[in-house]
């Protein structure tokens, strides 16, 4: 188990998630053994609710991502994509060192043939209740039009599937409606989503159409555009809970809310998780993970790519 | 005069200016002199205190701005760049056709010599009380590194002498702190910035640490981020007011408080304004445009480019 409060947030966060489970739904830790066991001591909570997979190594936050992963190959990170491979675990998710869960993804379960470039999705809270699916928040920080409309694509999956919307919106964030506004990739981007047939293209849209009700069901950027959008509604929130803002809508915009973020685009269901996850976040991440797995997005992806 | 609510809201904007100008500043309103005075009329407000500059033709909102401004000699954009270029006005500020606006000044003042591309600078609220200036917000949606390095030096000038900062603070707008993060344009951007004497740099900066005590007094970025930015602030205010959440920090992000975004690395002092403006947002774009004048924005970018 990876993270800046692991392992104690962690074993805090899954116990937490236990109540939400079905019977034939399980939660594997992996890590150190005793850490885990004396956590769940000290919680009260007996070790047979979870199946415990012990790991020696730890890949720290600071290492560099390839070299840790090739080289400890008993931390949990390199462990856990090891079971998913074997299909042993559904869903795998961390909130320790990105690169390493990035490098894992692509040497281990690989990246789904046809697509381009994998993706980070993450929702945003919309004012009528929806939440918007975005994409790319992170992974590509530079997009050819191809990769932009592939994200479409699959962002209208992970609306379809893991949102329950039957015939989610497409939208380009750029920075006016017209055809002609934005870079060369997003204008020719525009051009390739609007022949796309089935995919439901609602056009470019604007920033200041984000979390209002006229925002499309999928917000499709590159992910150094998607980073800083995601990164901007972290600071409002942050903000807010400083000057005492309270409000249900201002909370949607709570990471903790969401827990982690989907690779989309890989040959299994892997979420992400914010490397500051405490309690709250650390369920989230679990129960986003198993919203990914539930809508078996990654074989979705496979069969319409 | 332009804008969606021109004449009307221009003027009324105007009038509620004077209070705050010295008795050597004068506005000049240009326009179809008949509605300017009937307005004046209503509104009881002496002729007098105003230049009314009359003009008989009007670039509409959805004219093509090239063209519109070349045939439209008589239109008040066309007119005030003609004045600005003779030196009879010291500012000039519109909320009408934006492209128009731009258009104008590259073919009346002309772009400073040695500045690669003119950029949009506005204003972001900070919680501590400081704002920082943001840009590019729209102008150039793909920048090269020379462009974003100098970026940062029209943001210093700018922050340094409309805003009074003594010695700005530069940060490059990125998707992560490490130098090893971004697009290729924006990681060699960060080069140069670190390398360039006297910018203050201090180095990447996140989305979330927008509006915080962290944030640099300069956000350097390209015109596509910056606009998402910009707008993404717009929408949050927005939804703040549907939902009932007031709060004096929420209200600076309101652009009818900040009235217009100056266009710097122009041969002149040029403000545009928002096509919605009502009255309060146009006043704040005439004061916005003394402060520019005020601070001899452009002829301070002459000097040190």
């Amino acid at each position: 188990m990876g993270g800046d409060f692991a392992p104690d947030a962690i074993i805090e966060g899954a116990v937490d998630t236990l109540e939400h489970l079905s019977a034939d739904e399980t939660i594997v830790l992996l890590g150190d053994e005793a850490s885990i066991i004396r956590k769940l001591n000290e919680m009260n909570v007996s070790r047979s609710l979870f199946m415990i997979f012990p790991t020696t190594q730890v890949i720290e936050m600071g290492d560099h991502p390839a070299k840790a992963f090739s080289q400890k190959k008993d931390a949990s990170i390199a462990v856990g994509y090891g079971m998913l491979k074997k299909g042993v675990l559904d869903g795998f998710c961390s909130a320790g060192n990105t690169g390493a869960m990035l490098v894992g993804a692509s040497y281990t379960v690989n990246v789904i043939p046809g697509v381009f470039r994998p993706a980070l999705a993450t929702i945003l809270p919309c004012i009528d209740g929806r939440d918007s699916v975005i994409l790319d928040v992170g992974l590509n920080p530079d997009c050819k039009p191809d990769v932009l409309l592939q994200y479409g694509i699959l962002g209208r999956l992970y609306a379809k599937f893991v949102l329950g919307i039957e015939n989610p919106t497409i939208g380009l964030l750029n920075i006016g409606k017209e055809e002609t506004k934005g870079t060369p990739a997003v204008k020719t981007a525009f051009e390739l989503m609007k022949e796309q047939p089935g995919l439901n293209f609602a056009g470019n849209i604007e920033g200041h159409s984000l979390f209002h009700e006229n925002i499309t069901d999928v917000i499709v950027c590159d992910g150094f555009v998607g980073n800083v959008v995601l990164k901007e509604a972290e600071a409002i929130y942050s903000i807010c809970k400083k000057i005492g803002i309270s409000h249900p809508f201002i909370d949607r915009m709570n990471f903790e809310n969401i827990g982690g973020t989907p690779i989309v685009g890989i040959n299994a269901n892997v979420v992400i998780g914010h490397g500051i996850s405490k309690r709250k976040a650390v369920m989230n991440m679990i129960l986003q993970t198993r919203a990914v797995v539930q809508a078996n997005l990654a074989q979705r992806i496979i069969e319409a790519i």
